[in-house]
């Protein structure tokens, strides 16, 4: 990050200084947030002579998470404030030398460390499917291997948080055509810690949620927070009915009332409509109720009826309580009439998947000034990486994504001519593409440690991935054996693999 | 935190100030990391006069997590440090003042916002169970409320991991009177995020892991360090021999041989056994090889006939590659000569049960002098609270904690006099202690404010909840089907509780 200087507003620059304002961006002992092993393979690479060896990178994942049919990408400005602010300073290199397995010269050369290669990466909010490059990393391989695990870890995390939002956002929408509801996240108390709810809540708002409960994370990222009273709020109180009077006295234009703390229909929805009524005297309406716990299908419609017998068929109704995508869609296929959700355990763990297995893998090494393929070899054939520095390509039929491509980074892109397709694996499934848009989907990010990208603000992020999602066929984006979208290798990378599979294993 | 002043080494504000160096502990806008419900309601009761009101909130879980029979409480040390850092500087008011809900006093009250309340817990590494409180605050309810969000998110977290790392090295105990064997966390990469990778280490080192490869966590909590080697490593070499030379070069005392990056037993052993004989005629030795993939039982046995073959018995095999409790169990007991084992996601996700359910409920308020007690009625019984201020004891009978006892503050704890205990739900199962020892589980940590309690080194916790857990029978230990451990409730606790739900519930 440059210093002291004026930087026109708008620039790349100015808008990575105001990330880099951010306590969650200006942690210092990033250099150190590594695995051991990265430090001893440099280290490693440093006595052997071969730390400037140039490499590239692949970060990708090779099974869609929660039986998912894609992956939403998030994580990437994380990725980017890590790679430019990576130092390491007398502390880092203190507690380094501390360990008694570094010599001096080592150390020497990491206190001039500086990331100074290159990244390509997918924008975050893109729609990704296994085996395909997020990020893209070329450059030292001294530099290469300090990065992993950091960058596995932003980039699983927000991918995996991000793509759980989208599947519960999608449930709402159950009804044919009907719009998305807006989902609250509310997952602060069961978040794998602070950077698990605030980076959570991030994700959550890329995959559509609408709001958090997370006010540090509002702080930081812009995002809507909402929230109201807990039970032990009407508990103080001697009376529902003086805790409600209290709270919308406090909130007259705002108020949502939590309904559940005695019983919901004999108690929480009459005084939540007397309360209702006062305020409508002073002109004003009541925004909402909230129920929290029950069979929430029985009681909303319960609720909706009282209300709207009552005159307050504006007044909406919101559910919380243990959700998740299944019981989202399960509610509204019952004709629940809920409004508005409040998700918490299941979206910022992602409960029934808490961790995407993203990897990163060494596909090429610079070799008398070209990029010479590298593969890894696995007894497990959906293991085995596919080599070479490589591109991909998305081609979209009538709007729609139909398949995407994976293509040595030199082939040209096709660009309208009949396009042969053919499944890796099942190589007798071919399809022929004849009118098509196509697009490139890796970007430049970083270029010789520069930064060439605007990093987005989270709004403009949040309406591209929704326009990304728009994009997927709804038979791959449905939450239960969604359809497999297809992903293919282009036939000079396929021959490649091919040969150099052979090649390791006569 | 005092600043300024020479304080006696080994103080209680020695070690609070060597902590608040961390970065983890030393961020700032932790007073807005809360919901913002606990922000309205604070309002709430600012505005209705009610804000001064002294109230006491029990921090506790309802169901042990991972079906295990107990939890490993932690989280204790970032949650003091949290209370005893809590500020709204300008910053986080302007924030709060953006959102346009809160009035100018009420801001202001926030300005001269610091926690002057009282905690009571139980040291970390201590084993709790269901209903038991792990936290006790008493304090303003306008405090009170405010630090819910995050002392939870800090308690279940860790308290989640560390009891899921106890769960693994218990596994590695299988065969009877064993010693437990090393596990080393690995989990950075599929972390949820940088704070579940650090505190998942602490976390996990408290449950008896023996290192990480989180380097970072090392230097912030002093766990020892581990890692060698990636499949990267050994294909960037032209030949495996190569790559293990190189490692040995640059590690000659220590070097650990990923074996598998190409085949085990046909070239992974036979490489790192020519390796280990040029290391020995240096006189010195291979210290280990790594399996991280293929089937771990044949492998490492065949790996250890080998290694032994060749005069190598002093080498050690490490295992990873997806282990959980129940795969390092089956390993175990068909025999597989694994010395130390490599967990990764399992541990610092719990992927199987990646949230520790904690809540925290009002229990009494200060009415006329004394603490009135309050209940929260559920429809689901697991779901009613224990009323009242409480402490709570734990009884061991020939060295073995026995059973637990839940009770009202201000009754005297047993010394001596035969105990009668009864469950709180089958009131006909009783027992009688006579011969037994008492514990005071909850002690003071933080009175009106001050830090009263010096916190313990990592190191000392982790010894601590070693000789906790041995003190629990193995029958509770054990992971699948553990044995309940009685938790009862004092007589007076217990009709306190039946009278006041008979009373909420006509």
């Amino acid at each position: 990050m440059r210093d002291g200087s004026v930087l026109p507003e708008g620039s790349v620059l100015q808008r990575e200084r105001e990330l880099a304002a951010l306590p969650v961006y200006r942690r210092s002992d990033f250099s150190v947030l590594t695995d051991l092993y990265q430090l001893t393979m440099m280290y490693g690479y440093f006595k052997s002579g071969r730390m400037n060896k140039r490499v590239v990178f692949d970060l990708f994942y090779r099974v869609n998470p929660c039986g998912n049919g894609y992956v939403l990408a998030a994580g990437l400005e994380q990725a980017v404030m890590y790679l430019r602010g990576l130092r390491f300073e007398e502390d880092q290199l203190e507690y380094l030398r501390s360990l008694g397995i570094f010599d001096e010269p080592f150390l020497e050369e990491l206190s001039r460390f500086h990331f100074s290669g290159t990244l390509y990466a997918v924008p975050e909010g893109c729609v990704v499917f296994p085996q395909e490059p997020v990020l893209r990393l070329e450059g030292r391989v001294f530099e290469l291997q300090l990065i992993e695990s950091a960058l596995l870890c932003f980039v699983n995390h927000q991918s995996l948080i991000a793509t759980k939002a989208a599947r519960m956002v999608e449930a709402t929408r159950v009804v044919a055509l009907a719009d998305d509801q807006p989902i609250s996240e509310f997952g602060l108390r069961r978040a794998q810690n602070v950077d698990a709810a605030l980076f959570g809540a991030r994700a959550a708002f890329i995959g559509g949620c609408a709001s958090t409960s997370n006010v540090a994370a509002g702080k930081y990222f812009g995002i809507p927070v909402s929230g109201t009273q807990a039970h032990s709020w009407v508990q103080s109180f001697p009376t529902e009915l003086e805790a409600f009077r209290a709270y919308a006295n406090a909130f007259p234009d705002n108020a949502v009332l939590l309904v559940d703390t005695y019983n919901v229909l004999r108690s929480g929805l009459p005084n939540a409509i007397t309360v209702a009524r006062e305020l409508r005297a002073q002109g004003r309406e009541l925004r909402g109720i909230r129920i929290d716990s029950g069979d929430l299908a029985y009681l909303s419609k319960a609720a909706r009826r009282q209300l709207d017998a009552a005159g307050f068929s504006q007044t909406r109704i919101i559910a919380s309580d243990d959700l998740d995508e299944h019981t989202i869609r399960d509610l509204i296929l019952q004709g629940a009439p809920i409004d508005a959700w409040g998700v918490g355990t299941a979206l910022v763990t992602a409960k029934d998947c808490p961790a995407l297995g993203g990897v990163y893998k060494l596909s090429a090494e610079l070799e008398d000034g070209r990029f010479a393929p590298r593969i890894k070899v696995s007894e497990n054939p959906a293991k085995v990486t596919n080599p070479g520095k490589k591109k991909w390509v998305r081609f979209y039929v009538d709007g729609w994504a139909n398949a995407d491509l994976i293509m040595l980074d030199d082939q040209p892109t096709p660009h309208g001519e009949p396009v042969v397709l053919f499944d890796p694996i099942h190589t007798y499934k071919r399809k022929t593409l004849v009118e098509y848009s196509v697009r490139e989907m890796l970007v430049p990010i970083i270029v010789d440690g520069e930064l060439v990208y605007e990093l987005p603000t989270l709004d403009a992020i949040r309406t591209f991935a929704r326009a990304e999602l728009a994009a997927i066929p709804p038979e791959t984006r449905r939450a239960l054996n969604p359809h497999t979208y297809h992903v293919d290798l282009s036939e000079e990378l396929w021959a490649l693999k091919q040969q150099m599979v052979q090649a390791v294993v006569p």
